[in-house]
């Protein structure tokens, strides 16, 4: 079975839509539904005081219908009733200003009064449901990301930077405390980041980041191993999400969750949109190391920067399966029935406020179908030789305000090389320099690319060695290697932790105002960024060619080992991105998935299945292993097993 | 006789500039100041201590001069002793900051010591001066529309809230409470909107905002009583000020004043100056059903986005004479003096900085001449038979952040609709739907425009389906009968109060983001936004030529009884809305006021009087009803009675 | 000696750096370091304990090595402890938010515990250090220009309050109270301007801004006289910077401080940077009327808008000669040694993270080279006839909201005055129109001009009138001549103080938008502003010649006396406002530095020295005063004694 199906809200709803639920769902072939995310306040509605009935209900009719449940704890939003029984439960800015209820997510994680109620509705509902036959999966709260800057707060900050440093004086040592009179004398004196007359610390900013991210996990654990010790049969998830905001290390989190699950909202009505959703199939996997599952995504209208968009017409269908074959076990929709108000009231719906009888609907009966055709072949492994690396710890501390250039884009960075390898059909990973098992973890690999790996270990920067020691092709960006871990610059010539690897030194950073360029002698422009270079044993391929850096090395190539190691100084574009790595890519001796594509079409294996997209608004021919095809414009194709 | 004249603030000067300013003000024909809008400390300096002799030198230094006083109540600034006595009455921001004096409007209104002082002042200055020879109107309080969120505002909220929903339950289910777990238990759960996480509960957001008129226009009526208690033959009035962030429903409150009095500032250099006094003119008159006064505009420099604006010569007379053809009992301004200290003090005034020997001054002279002239014929009707709908609750419900397009614009979409029927030479009234006799009115109309008449009452949609069916002609813009008043989607498909009416169906929205178009097949274009439509029942007049909507319906007509209604799913441009609504006037038999003016010239008809206006660089000439006559250049005619 | 050197920060850095810092300070010829500027927290790390050592260890180091101390009060940034033991020593901003520690500059300068703080660091290092051999000149704090509106701060303001104004009357004149009905009756409900409604008074706000400025320098004094006192011998100064944010009338302050010691950071890649160098430079010379100190500037990659910009080869060089040309007694920088870690890790310094094997510090060798070799010349006096006008009071009143064009840019203006001077090539001074001796000041000088010198005492006005009457030429721009020291308008007509000297009358300001633009009659355009003018005895040079002001006087010039008054209505672009200035050069008989100089080569004088600086890409033959000179494309010569 596929999951299909989305997040559903019957509290929503007077009981007589309920069935129509139900017999809709059954049209369109919903497997799972998301239940009961942001129900506190109605299984709760005073402190202590439970009402079930409406759940039980719920339960029954949709088990009588055949549709399994991913049952949420409803603690990413706790009701009204919680704010004034603790106020002290509700998180502070930076600014100090108490937040209060009225939205979501307002509540503070290092909370006691909060643990504590989240602690209790979550064991009522492991007491009452964790052997309901239609329970398929715990959904363990909603999109953890939340911030808090509260003394509840500091008190948990403290306890937490003692593990990680041990002494005062490790902790004045990893943050230079030195610089501008902060050295600390005393635990109680340390804070989260709050506001201050100025630029704040960056290594207090991103170790409180690593604080939020490990406090936010430990109250997911505790309510995992509550549910699991009510039934352990049953696997227990929680729903990842992305954005500069949230101090979430995932690919650390997905050690703890049986089964990684991802919200994923690609925006853009053009190329990009595929090129996204290809990207988040593509890390989700890389956290999960195999199967994972598209939790939430939108059905049609979709928030972009200024407006919504409208999917068009076979969008929802091709990026559902482009999702499924980049491992998920399924597609799920925020959300079942599209509210009739509320802050959300217009976020899209597999049934829209124009009900069943509209074009979502329609196309979403069809993509049902589609599930249930390839089902029974649709859970293969995924396979790629080349892998990008992703350090969320590297994100934060490039979104700081001292920063060289404003226009420094971490993701950006990374998508970058993603889209790259995406555009030359090669089958890219993703793998994490912040893993234990890094050295065993890039054996698998033939070439790896490091976009902006601004903080890195020692042990990461030995593996990284020992990979192209071992025959491995490695492509390291500018602003890798930096630092180490605590952020503190790695002395001597940039990038520090590199430089033997890379056989280069750079003595200078240049970075390049918007609009400004640097020719290259290859024809292509440094953007963004130019850098004053020299090598120490690498081979310059590619050199400035104007600006004061004229005649300086820009990209550069090291044997080491069995494996090259290249550099890439300057910023490029995408086409220059994409010939770059089209050339290591050929070094590696890694083929694309499928020789031969026309423009727009796109290729994915998974398993035994072969998933052919055609983005494009012409019918393309497509020479597929055994045969040829032709996709429709705006069409997908899976072909298989062989 | 017509008023003339504009805030006067003798406390800001010596005694000695009082003579020069009532000689300056006989030489200008002033009737009317505006005086004691800002004079709280002046005249109160200490709480409880009043001093009124200078108030009594200037009132009786007006009335020996033959100069009418609209005596102001000065409760809108209160003095810094406020501060200190009553710290409570200082509003609260959604942060939680309290504000302090050293601007104006520095209040809660629902503060009892606010309440409190207001009254007392308030019936000083009734007591003392309700029957004064010179008071010609009572000016109470100034530009109401301030916003607090302290706990005192939190508690009127709730009762206003009890009132209106009656029950929790009847609450919770207007404000779809169910979404993200908001439902309360306890009226003790509800506050103003105040920061919270993320996007706040839409329905709460709007009713607080209903509530924040309601509760500004209690403090009005309290004012008023006691005013009109010590002399019932004195009328009172308030400006109305508008402004996004103004949470007054001046439709609503126009009910309570003797006499409506409006705040003007039309921005801007060009024609859009001239089609903002229009408008603004315009809805003055259907708050007013009739009658209403300009109580402020600026003499000269007005501060328009990035920095002031001085008007053209002849522009002061040219705005002037507009409001009063558009009902206005006059024209007044702020301020008659220039200040020389103070956060305003580059607001322009008849008496600038330089002083009587200024263009200002000598335009003002002749502008005073000519009401002069006019005055015993200037007080007619207005008459026109097509109107606009205005509802500052679609306004309030379309601000919010989670809609579905930034760029959608309530008052731009509005005034879209008046400058295309501006710009046809049509006479234009508004209407407001949420007013209890809706159906009544109407009946005066031949035709009425709705643009994003979001929110709508199920009566009202019922007095327009009977406008309709008795022959009226009603075109429908989107965003349109798209929720109940508590801001719940109608559902089935859009606009649910409307599709009968329209014998359309709208199943899915696809708004456009800027610089984005889709052709329609007229030539013209969808801009901003685009839909879906499906026909039942109506008359596809044009459709969508391109994207994925081509071929469906873009703007269409259904014969509904005896009238016709049309829905107009695309954003158009300036140019195809003129057109469209020209058809339309067209099929209504609505005649422009004059017909064959050259371009840029406006007429206007009060009574009588017809005012023509040319806004244009050249002299034109114009087929006047009973002869020809030629207008210079930023020139302004008034001619009749026949 | 040339001063050479920079902020040294030995306290970030293991004890075994410190050999090879005065190592290679003695390869780069460094004579001088900022010590200690942030070392509070290393210094007394709890309250009231003091470690020394180190310090004691590194000033011997430095001694030995032949480099003197600039030593620091590290008064700038208290350190954590203090945060928990003094928490109202923290500030408090405008929205009542109390700032914490994590930064820089988190203190409350009118706090008592934080200047008895301050004292006893600062006895310690007096006591300590006063007669240390390698003590050159104490640094006192850092950048003084925090702002902070607490209560304390109140009380501080309160009292100067009485002192400057006297009675609450007098300020409630001087403040226009009665505009908004702000009028005190009690000195208690005055406070620092703090969040309120609407605008604030800016009259409020200006004195605050006064206030701070003296607030600061109170606290600075408190530490000048302790040290003296130490030892009367070492001179004492501090390190002014500038900006938009800073409350410090630096015109002022020169008279308190025994050497005007000025950061400097300018931006930008192009020809701006030189003309923004000379400009800090100029103003620099102007502050302390004769020698001055550069005491920080980045010695390569510097913070501009959007990203940092790294330094063309040479820049460093021609940046430090044209500083040291223009009266500086050297050229040191921030900083010695880039940091590893702290919010300004990537602030340039001397030896940056690549190390001494870098472009930087291979120019800064050369440098340190160059400046000994001109050391026995190079403090000679720099001899102008121009002066420009620059008023801290003016900047600030020109800041508020309320103005008549957000466009308003009183830096920008006077740069645009002084730019125009630079590439005439004519030395340029800046005199400070609040000084007390500003009649005896302006006898150095054959020409002023005044950009916005929008505030103006009548004892300056009658100085300028002096200044003309004796002969001198005067270009008065618009915005000048405004108001009175208090903010309170000269009435009667723009610029009520130049009026007569001008013999013109301002009766109306037309400000223009962006993009906006009305023709001169020479062929110019009025950019940004443009006026009505009447002339009254001047006369006109130039008129308008489109708009409604065709016609109307733009430039105009009266005989004043045995000088000359120019008035310059219309804003101008670069180009105009050269030629225009070069007219009244021509006229005042002011030569430049060296006639006949290519274009972008510049040429300074100082005492016996010739500066020639070739900013451009070509080489270019001078004719220096004996002989001629080829500078290199980036290159800088020095020439002399003759």
């Amino acid at each position: 079975m596929l999951f299909f199906g989305g997040d559903y809200n019957p509290e929503q709803w007077p009981e007589e839509v309920w069935a129509e639920d139900v017999a809709l769902m059954r049209q369109a072939g919903v497997t799972v539904v998301s239940l009961g995310v942001f129900a506190w306040s109605h299984l709760e509605p005073e402190e202590g005081r439970y009402e079930f009935g409406w759940l039980d209900r719920v339960l029954d009719r949709l088990h009588d219908g055949g549709i399994k449940v991913a049952l949420a704890t409803p603690t990413a939003s706790p009701p009204p009733w919680f704010t004034l029984a603790h106020p002290e439960g509700l998180p502070v800015t930076a600014d100090g200003v108490r937040l209060t209820h009225g939205s979501r997510d307002t509540y503070c994680v290092s909370a006691p009064a909060y643990r504590a109620a989240a602690r209790a509705i979550a064991s009522q509902l492991a007491a009452r449901y964790a052997r309901h036959p239609a329970l398929a999966l715990w959904h363990v709260h909603n999109e953890y990301g939340t911030d808090c800057r509260c003394d509840l707060t500091a008190a948990a900050f403290r306890s937490w930077l003692r593990d990680r440093h041990g002494s005062l004086d490790t902790l004045n040592e990893a943050w230079t405390t030195a610089f501008w009179s902060q050295r600390y004398s005393n635990w109680a004196q340390i804070t989260p980041p709050r506001a201050t007359r100025y630029l704040p610390n960056p290594a207090h900013v991103l170790d409180f980041r690593r604080f939020l991210s490990d406090e936010l996990l430990g109250a997911f654990v505790e309510q995992r191993d509550l549910l699991r010790a009510a039934n352990p049969e049953v696997p227990i998830t929680t729903n990842f999400v992305q954005g500069g905001w949230v101090s979430v290390d995932h690919a650390r989190w997905a050690a703890e969750v049986d089964l990684v699950a991802v919200d994923h909202y690609p925006a853009g009505s053009g190329d990009e949109a595929e090129v996204e959703t290809a990207f988040g199939g593509d890390l989700a996997r890389g956290w999960a190391r195999g199967e994972w599952l598209l939790m939430e995504t939108a059905p049609n209208l979709i928030y972009t920067p200024g407006r919504m968009h409208a999917k068009e017409p076979g969008r929802l269908t091709r990026h559902s399966l482009s999702y499924v074959a980049r491992g998920s076990r399924g597609a799920m929709y925020f959300q079942w029935r599209q509210p009739r108000g509320g802050a959300e009231l217009f976020h899209s719906a597999l049934v829209p406020h124009a009900g069943p009888d509209s074009p979502v609907f329609r196309e979403a009966v069809g993509l049902g179908r589609t599930l249930k055709a390839i089902a029974p072949h649709a859970r293969g492994r995924v396979e790629a030789r080349v892998a990008v690396g992703w350090d969320a710890p590297s994100w934060w501390a490039l979104q700081g305000g001292g920063l060289p250039s404003a226009g420094i884009d971490y993701p950006g960075a990374v998508r970058q090389a993603h889209r790259a390898l995406y555009h030359s059909g090669v089958a890219t990973d993703f793998v994490f320099p912040g893993s234990d098992d890094l050295g065993t973890v890039l054996r698998s690999y033939d070439m790896v690319v490091l976009p902006h790996l601004y903080l890195v270990s020692d042990q990461a920067a030995d593996s990284l060695r020992e990979f192209v020691a071992g025959g491995g092709h490695l492509v390291v960006g500018h602003l890798s290697g930096i630092a180490d871990p605590a952020g503190r610059i790695r002395l001597g010539g940039y990038p520090g932790a590199f430089r033997d690897l890379l056989g280069i030194r750079v003595v200078e950073w240049r970075p390049l105002a918007d609009g400004d360029a640097v020719p290259l002698d290859n024809g292509d422009l440094a953007i963004r960024w130019s850098e004053r270079v020299e090598t120490a044993g690498a081979t310059t391929l590619v050199r400035y060619a104007g600006d004061v850096l004229a005649g300086a090395p820009a990209i550069t190539r090291h044997r080491f080992g069995a494996g090259a190691a290249w550099y890439v100084s300057p910023g490029l574009d995408d086409d220059a991105t994409r010939r770059l790595l089209a050339e290591v890519t050929g070094a590696a001796g890694v083929p694309p998935v499928l020789p031969g594509l026309p423009p727009r079409v796109e290729a994915v294996r998974r398993g035994d299945l072969l998933y052919l997209f055609n983005h494009g608004d012409v019918s393309q021919a497509v020479p597929s292993p055994d045969r040829e095809v032709v996709i429709p414009p705006g069409g997908a194709l899976t072909i298989g097993p062989a």
